[in-house]
């Protein structure tokens, strides 16, 4: 570890967004290194108050706002207005997941932006995109998840489709809004403009289907949901050991080859049923019984040991708790235990993405609501008085929470 | 539209990935704008023959490998290791989705990239990271998708865990390493260091598990797989309409009251079995009964239409061909429809960052194997009478896939 700067180290956030899409990309770029200013209402983000509350924190919201710091304003009066205004002067991104329009309701429409900082990125996360027929709809992380084709693609034919269990659509989302406020400000510092970035909910998920559009597009036909087997390859998917399931996945013939090798089983592939890929997918129920007569044989821990040492990707459904507990997640830091003056420490998962040379670190902790008020405006330039009145005016059914 | 110039423009990207978490990644270094020169084994990237084949095109390969150009390089052979070395020396970014160890083990270990070229930033995609104990296992997306606890949240405890039928977590993590390599160019070219990123499958799947992560580790519980059930919010889900389901997702108590007052069912927000989203979550078949007795009266697209304008998100399961028809992702430009001279045209999904000054585009459609190879050395400085011997050497097995 070095001292050497953070990647967006010297970079100004003013945060507009709530929730979940629009705070993981925000949080992203606080991680990264930028100084995130959290603009929350009086009332705060409303994730203060859900997920498991413990000492009186959410670590939900702990977890998507560490390395910000929170102020309070009410937009909809003129003093919020006009401290935002201030804010936005010297910042270099703006970032909202308000529905499209409502940015130019609140007086803060691309022209007016453009007229208090020309050189302001502004990110955007919403459902659909700001154009188009559902544009103006209310978006949600399950609709996106039916909407973009991705549920349709999860479970079989006998369970219909299921939706994933966490907010994948969200926070792909979220994540794509922090690649382009990224790509744009690198864009506009190598000399190109300052420029509007948005990416939608739905849009992304899309984006993410890989083979499966490729080949709708190719084919004209829809993909069949084939649950927990891989739709072209055989033998894959959940196997039986004494004391659980292991989930194996030879992908390419060699290593099928070293899985049956593995388990005794090689003769099998010149067995005229199992000889090719295609006749294993065509026998699929024939083989895997072959198969799970042997796996039943010996634990997950020692499968995953042998297949894994002769080539074979094989893992296990690890539960939540498995996870976190994982010496792997261990050993990569990705559980953190952030102290949180006042409530106690909190655990979160940690940075997917590492750095050699300027590690990402939790430099704050998720902020109390409006708990850098005072700092952010004296910052901002307001005297002693104007921050007195404007707490008043801001801050009023806040502070507490 | 301007002549602005893209985000990345002016970068050059040596693409050492091949398969999909990787070529992921630099796809969209290159839609962004960075020269991705795409360096393949003179057999090419497998995905050239996977997925379905249209005109001898695999759509797959079209989809993933636009924006980039190709040149093939044997580097167990001394000529191509030598080549490589040179295209290295005036990089900007180099990515790789080799086990982690192999890099070395071509002589292009960390040291020795310094030394090449100490300006480098090195990106790394791989299956659970670099460091621990599983670092030298094979991945693949499905054993990444069991390890990260994803499937453990997806289905119900009928069904059992089910993975996505995309491969997220190869995607996820290519989405990531495109973030941190941006952002370690940002970094270097505001004066901090050129260092390497990695992101992995696991850790980045993890990552995305939002309050399913935050509550298990605040609770020491697992989550519950709810299916298509929302765990803490009802009503939410799927409801049947006269010719099909609709999916709906009041988040809030207000967009609840909304819900019910469309469906005129506000009265039983006033029953006591269903007067708070507790005893709404208790008795969730009851009032799921009562729902559905109203929404199968009208069809899909009337309650789509009608409840979004109330104010209650709410879409349908598209299938991969419907999302591809999509009057909405055709107004984001979601499908385009890319000329592969040779080829015919190909189909694929499009860019989900938006950018307002500087609209990606598809500047190159995925390369011929080798297609490149020619300029490619020539803008390296190499001789006519080089290429040709180079030609001769690295070549051999390529060129007409």
């Amino acid at each position: 570890m070095t001292d050497a700067p953070l990647p967006l180290a010297g970079v100004k956030v003013v945060d507009l967004t709530r929730i979940l899409s629009g705070p993981f990309c925000s949080m992203i770029l606080g991680d990264l290194g930028a100084d995130v200013i959290k603009v929350e209402s009086p009332g705060g983000d409303a994730v203060r108050g859900q997920g498991r509350i413990v000492g009186g924190l959410s670590w939900y919201f702990a977890g998507f706002n560490r390395n910000k710091r929170s102020i309070t304003l009410d937009l909809r009066s003129d003093g919020g207005k006009s401290v935002l205004h201030r804010l936005l002067q010297d910042a270099d991104i703006v970032t909202e997941n308000f529905r499209p329009g409502v940015m130019a309701k609140m007086g803060l429409g691309p022209d007016r932006l453009k007229q208090i900082n020309p050189d302001l990125i502004v990110v955007s996360v919403n459902g659909y995109g700001s154009t188009g027929p559902y544009a103006d709809r209310p978006a949600f992380d399950f609709i996106a998840q039916a909407m973009s084709g991705f549920m349709s693609t999860n479970g079989t034919r006998e369970t219909g489709p299921f939706r994933a269990g966490n907010p994948i659509s969200d926070l792909v989302a979220g994540l794509y809004a922090a690649l382009g406020a990224v790509a744009a400000l690198r864009g506009r510092e190598a000399g190109g403009p300052a420029q509007s970035v948005e990416a939608s909910m739905m849009m992304s998920t899309l984006s993410m289907m890989a083979y499966l559009s490729s080949d709708a597009l190719a084919s004209g036909e829809n993909p069949v949901p084939t649950g927990n087997d891989h739709p072209i390859a055989s033998p894959y998917g959940l196997f039986h050991a004494s004391d659980g399931d292991i989930a194996v996945s030879p992908s390419t013939e060699a290593i099928c080859a070293k899985f049956m090798a593995e388990l005794g089983l090689s003769d099998l592939l010149n067995d005229p049923r199992f000889d090719t890929n295609a006749k294993r997918l065509a026998n699929r129920p024939a083989l895997n019984a072959r198969i799970n007569d042997v796996t039943v044989g010996d634990t997950q821990a020692s499968w995953i040991t042998r297949l894994n040492q002769a080539g074979v990707p094989c893992g296990r459904v690890q539960s939540m708790i498995e996870v976190l507990n994982d010496p792997q997640v261990a050993a990569q830091e990705m559980v953190l235990d952030v102290p949180h003056p006042g409530h106690g420490s909190a655990k979160m998962t940690g940075f997917p993405v590492k750095f050699s040379e300027t590690p990402l670190e939790v430099r704050h902790a998720a902020p109390k609501l409006g708990e850098h008020f005072e700092i952010i405006l004296r910052e901002a330039g307001y005297s002693d008085q104007e921050i007195e009145q404007l707490r008043a005016e801001q801050m009023n059914s806040g502070g507490s929470r």
